[in-house]
């Protein structure tokens, strides 16, 4: 049977692999294997949001307020904003794909970083867009914005910040010179899915969302409860833009997208905000065994304004094999050889999954 | 900011109204609101699913296991089909959406009866398509295929069996004779969301989805656990295809479409289908209710085949009217207004919901 024809040139997404498949593939328990890989919040979540959604899973025959004025409300509390300028997805990757499915199609292009969230690659190639990169993988804005003085057709530039699957973070300033020069036809998504992490390393890093979209009408910011909420498995992220912008991705959003038990547990980890820095804070605290573990091995690393960290590696050493061997010890982590890279992306774990990642890569590599 | 024209065109799909809206706009405690508006299962979920999920609610901070495996594996079992024979959506609507959205597009048709789930039309649209509908209401399949023969550019026909909002349903025998006469490369989605009802009613509805794609190779079957199973919060669906169409369909599947509570949740529902049975014969026990009240006040009704029953009025009573007089006093219903009817589709409820239903009903119009 024919389908559209966009759809030849879509590949799939690769996720991170899946304790179960570690579990099924190589026999190893299940609480033997450590996943660093999916940028997940190794802290778990809020105590208070497991009790909720406990409480609230009798309820599962009901769908959820599809209005969603709670949580809608709660966010618009917290970022300083009006009800009218969120919109929740599942994951804050599904609010990037309204935009995208809105905005781009077959005579429009995107614009994107060199290396960067593969998912916005792969909405734009569902519209028919084109996608273009620039040749450098980290964000770069300045050639960035040299791409698109030299294409009329952006119709949408997407700003990771900071970027995944690399860690790298733009400064807020820069990001408001380059926004400076964007025709308010044009819209810029910026992907802030690790903003509390960067922002709490550098205050020169955070966003501002009511303050962004009130400058510049075309921005939309997402952000999402997957990693410093350390609801992941939940799925829910949000978008905040003027309503202009909400109200045309509304239109791509199909009813309940998110489940009652989502809503509930997104409602109550906005009012533990206590467990986040806590979260971000041991994060850091983290992340210097991780640098000083890479100055000790003699590996390239890439600084991290997330909760993760990318090892570059030499030609003498391949990303995948790495990976592979890490696997069949019981321990998860990104090959970025998808992206094009000689690379590895390790998530921060606990102090005890940390430690096993340095000693099996140790032993594998010493 | 202009977005892609297919938008403008656009409608927003109007959910049932939820408790919580009630509670909100009438001051009436949760408790005393009674929803019978969106075919939720009123007995609830398997007590088996709540306590499996309560113990998933540990780790919502991990993504699902985003091949499914369990959960296609415990489908095929069901349906006596392969594992890549399934697709699992965020409800069954996304895997119509899928399914919409790979096939339809600027110069195609989608063919559907008169009146029938309104997210057909709305995905439609979305891609630029047009909506092709019999002048029946009610699915008439030698309209259809009269409409069909006419329009060179059928890309999908639409089958809701049992259809919703209306609750008729076509034999399983006059649909396999219907497909004898459709092109190949024309899609046929089979919409089975009430399928447990229907078959349970009357086997002569039943749809067996491998007997069905394997005749019909161009057919995708479509299932939920959001009604029988009890688990509409949840969003959880799938479809049934030959595995060209399942690969096209996941061409357009973001990762982690699905939380893991609720691959938890729809895992544990199959392996008690105990509570389906129960749930569906109580449902047929109470529509008799419905129907001897329907004929004790003189309304007419549609004979149904799902969990729901629709009132029709005559013109003296308006259907508008009636929704908003029930609700106010903390009943839900769903006026049929808004699909040109002047009708309520009402949910069976609990014994105890039903007869507080009658009981409000005959005070306001007695």
């Amino acid at each position: 049977m024919q389908f559209n024809a966009v759809l030849d040139q879509l590949k799939l997404y690769e996720a991170g692999k899946p304790i179960e498949l570690v579990v099924r593939e190589y026999g190893i328990e299940a609480k033997d294997v450590i996943k660093l890989a999916s940028n997940e919040n190794p802290r778990g979540c809020s105590l208070k949001v497991i009790e909720a959604v406990r409480e609230e899973a009798s309820k599962m025959n009901l769908y959820p307020d599809d209005s969603m004025y709670e949580l809608k409300g709660a966010l618009a509390t917290k970022f300083g904003v009006h009800d009218e300028n969120v919109i929740i997805g599942s994951g804050s990757d599904q609010v990037i794909e309204f935009a995208i499915h809105a905005k781009s199609n077959p005579s429009s292009k995107v614009l994107m970083a060199g290396i960067t969230f593969a998912m916005y690659e792969i909405y734009t190639l569902q519209t028919g867009g084109k996608v273009l990169k620039t040749a450098s993988a980290q964000h770069d804005l300045a050639q960035m914005l040299e791409l698109y003085k030299a294409n009329k057709d952006v119709a949408i530039i997407i700003l990771c910040i900071p970027n995944n699957p690399l860690g790298e973070c733009v400064d807020t300033k820069d990001v408001y010179a380059f926004l400076d020069e964007i025709s308010p036809e044009t819209l810029v998504i910026i992907d802030g899915a690790y903003q509390e992490y960067a922002s709490f390393k550098d205050s020169a890093k955070k966003i501002i969302p009511s303050d962004i979209i009130a400058k510049y009408p075309n921005t939309l910011y997402t952000g999402t409860f997957s990693k410093a909420y350390g609801l992941g498995g939940m799925r829910c992220g949000y978008g905040i833009a003027q309503p202009e912008v909400i109200k045309a991705l509304l239109k791509l959003r199909a009813p309940f997208n998110i489940t009652n038990l989502t809503l509930k547990a997104a409602i109550v980890a906005l009012s533990d905000e206590s467990f986040v820095e806590a979260s971000v804070r041991e994060n850091f605290e983290q992340m210097k065994a991780y640098e000083a573990f890479a100055k000790e091995l003699g590996f390239e690393i890439i600084e991290s304004y997330t909760n993760f960290i990318v090892f570059t590696f030499d030609k003498d050493k391949k990303s995948a094999e790495i990976a592979q061997k890490l696997m069949e010890k019981g321990i998860i982590v990104r090959n970025l050889g998808s992206y094009g890279m000689n690379a590895i992306r390790v998530t921060i774990g606990t102090p005890e999954q940390n430690a096993r990642f340095f000693e099996s890569f140790k032993t594998l590599y010493m």
